[in-house]
């Protein structure tokens, strides 16, 4: 694999460039792939034609000009409408917010991936206020798995998932609270990135948890998704949850093997309730790293259990002065949670609080030993949009919840994690495998997920249907 | 005022290095003080002779040996009975924990106090669970004021103020969640710092309210204070709370004059609801300082009503498991409030953190322009024992609460803050005003306490009917 066609991304920068292409032409064809295809994975719930042109044009221009252009030239992307865009109401999700006034500026992430020459095409399909697994949104109409348009992609940030494995766009912004970056990376088959908790910027971005939210890129290919992260980077003085990396984090270079990477797989808690296809998936992503252990982390559950608590709880604090009068225009989905939230009592909080400090304990410890852990991204593949319940060992349980069974520990306690996706054989749905680090480690996790690449383990295509001319 | 008589702790370890008397003959001289005086004040609650003779012989051999002795050598002192001394319970001054086992090891500020020399002669009484401004503890019995029996010494850290007003030790430690070395400070009229947040480790101290809690020393000289404070420093890794100060933190050093210093008066919030010996103290001192101006926070009462919300209830979480089985052998007076605060809504802590944070923010702000602010440490001077209402610019209000008017909005927030006495005409009480700095400037606030000392204006002087044969 060249440099200049590492991913789908990096590969229209690469022809801009080479001056074999231009940004409005690559706008006006994925404008133009919008308009044909977005309509059965319902992954847009806002096109910015005009403003991608423009943008397009003083991209061309600066070429032209033989001014330096930045390393995502001309790379069309779309962020999940939770994220600032000037001119239009941020709804994320929700219908009570379409009225809102019109953002003044667009979000830090939107910025960076502008500043590196991307152009942002729109907004992007997700549960309403992040609050769900599934983006069944009954606002928007639910995301499709361009996998299998009668599934789910996944969520919150379905649309994000979607738009880029039906090759809408190479590129697109998520944000993860529970799961919602892993959750549709891992249904919709694609790489996506949930950052070390305080790693990137939120400003400009609609809050759902405050000490839960992370913010991060899909992509398809390892390097697209590692361009358009080192991208994202930046400190950002508008957000004071964002953390500058501690000076004794271990951050090693991005490189091409896994000599040295000290890899074991989760047991317990991550090798019950799923799927075949989840275990065969981790399976395979351990063989090639040269996995053998497996280890347990005994918090798991309760890790879990804290952040159900504190999610619902910091979720309906936020919400309560409009739950209180425009309650029904909520999600059917989150109504009875975001007010089940708002009624919990402090003291389950504050012990849930105490419980994650616990878990954030007992794996720094357990990560003394290993560098990357592995462990399912969802239980299951792509589930039908609308099915209620899914079986795992033998148990009914309820499938949305469900979804985050593995990514909910894990961001509880802010850890960096690569989602990979592994392909099945023809037909079969696609499931993803989380590469779980230590806290700013990410680099690590990259490095590792090149190698899977490399070796035909993991790989993001754009789903069959849509292959035939992808963005 | 020479360096070696600096203040009654210093004093004692330069005549210990000058060989004028011995660490036993100091540690004897304060176990027959406290033996004989501490009925009138009810400040100790436990008395460890055995212990500090064994200690004082050890500094004493050392001496003798020509070897180093730490700059507290032979300087006696005690700690709020919170603080962990080994071989006895920890009581916090309640009666549930009387039968705790006893603590295995020193608290960290103890074991760092007898690194520097000093002697721990016992514990101290205390609010139960220090949770109250008055230490009217009905397990141990009321501390009382040195200036005036019949009087509160204020609390939680009464038994901390009483001892050192009283001359029974020139040293004390004491914890402060909303006032607790402030306001025992004010009524005792010493000297006592309730450092940045995160400043001083709190191992090996009972907890009230995690994000809260501080700790910090008492005395009855700047140079004491400062020597204690010093004394204590040092980052504890058994203390995952305690922050070590940003680089970009401002700490020139501890010098005789104010400089170049910029003082202002808090006004608003800070300006009403007090005595006029409050109000003469805080002229007195903007006098000294030569602070002219009045500047206002808008957020005081906000950030005093977060500070209750979240007291309330992380109180209420860390005792829920015991309330719900020994109820009645909780202090009377928190029985009620902290039932109250297990019982709080998650969403009104919520709300009250994200004003706690606003309130910090635009305090920091505000500190732009000063570097620091003056306000009453108390609304009155020591009231009598079982006093319920307090009248305040005319209006009835409850006494006990109202005792951290002016204390609680700014611990809320975590910033440093010297308590400086003023002594007042013979016979009328003393009282403290806040000198308040941005976090982690305590140095700037040992430079204007020791020029307001040097001016005459604050001094801590033993009460009068304790004076013949302090310690």
């Amino acid at each position: 694999m060249s440099d200049g066609c590492a991913g789908p991304a990096l590969g229209i920068a690469a022809r801009l460039r080479a001056r074999e292409t231009t940004a409005r032409a690559v706008t006006e064809a994925a404008l133009a792939r919008i308009a044909a295809r977005n309509a059965e994975v319902n992954a847009f719930t806002a096109v910015l034609a005009d403003r991608a042109l423009a943008r397009a044009d003083a991209v061309d221009a600066r070429i032209a000009a033989g001014e330096a252009v930045g390393p995502l030239a001309g790379v069309p992307f779309a962020a999940k409408n939770l994220f600032d865009l000037e001119g239009i109401p941020t709804t994320a999700g929700s219908r009570i917010r379409r009225t809102a006034p019109p953002a003044t500026r667009d979000a830090f992430l939107v910025r960076r991936l502008e500043a590196a020459g991307a152009i942002c095409l729109g907004a992007l399909n997700m549960d309403e206020f992040a609050y769900g697994f599934t983006t069944e949104n009954s606002h928007d109409g639910p995301a499709r798995n361009p996998h299998d348009t009668a599934r789910i992609a996944g969520g919150s940030s379905g649309g994000s998932g979607a738009a880029v494995a039906a090759g809408l766009v190479p590129v697109t912004l998520g944000t993860d609270t529970n799961g919602s970056i892993r959750v549709p990376a891992s249904l919709n088959g694609i790489w996506g990135v949930k950052p070390t908790y305080g790693r990137l910027s939120r400003h400009g971005s609609f809050p759902f948890v405050h000490s839960l939210d992370h913010v991060g890129p899909f992509a398809r290919s390892v390097a697209d998704l590692a361009a358009a992260y080192d991208a994202l980077q930046g400190l950002d003085p508008e957000d004071p949850a964002q953390a500058p990396q501690p000076p004794e984090a271990v951050t090693p270079g991005l490189g091409a093997g896994i000599g040295g990477l000290r890899v074991a797989v989760l047991g317990g808690w991550f090798g019950r309730q799923q799927s075949a296809a989840a275990r065969g998936a981790v399976t395979a992503v351990a063989q090639a790293l040269g996995a053998t252990a497996t280890v347990d982390w005994a918090m798991a559950e309760a890790s879990r259990a804290a952040a159900f608590l504190i999610t619902s709880s910091e979720g309906g604090a936020l919400h309560l002065p409009t739950l209180r009068t425009r309650l029904e225009e909520y999600e059917p989905l989150i109504q009875d949670r975001l007010l089940a939230g708002a009624l919990l009592p402090a003291a389950w909080v504050n012990q849930a609080q105490r419980v994650r400090a616990l878990a954030r304990e007992s794996m720094r410890a357990l990560m003394a030993d290993w560098d990357i852990l592995l462990a399912p991204a969802t239980p299951v593949p792509a589930t039908p949009i609308g099915q209620e319940m899914l079986e795992l060992d033998g148990v009914q349980v309820p499938l949305r919840p469900s979804m985050g069974l593995f990514t909910q520990p894990i961001s509880g306690i802010g850890l960096p994690v690569v989602t990979a996706p592994v392909p099945r054989a023809e037909g079969a749905l696609p499931i993803g495998v989380q590469l779980i680090g230590r806290p700013w480690t990410e680099a690590l996790l990259f490095r590792a997920a090149a190698a899977l690449e490399a070796a035909g383990v993991c790989a993001a295509p754009v789903a069959p249907a849509f292959a035939a001319g992808a963005v």
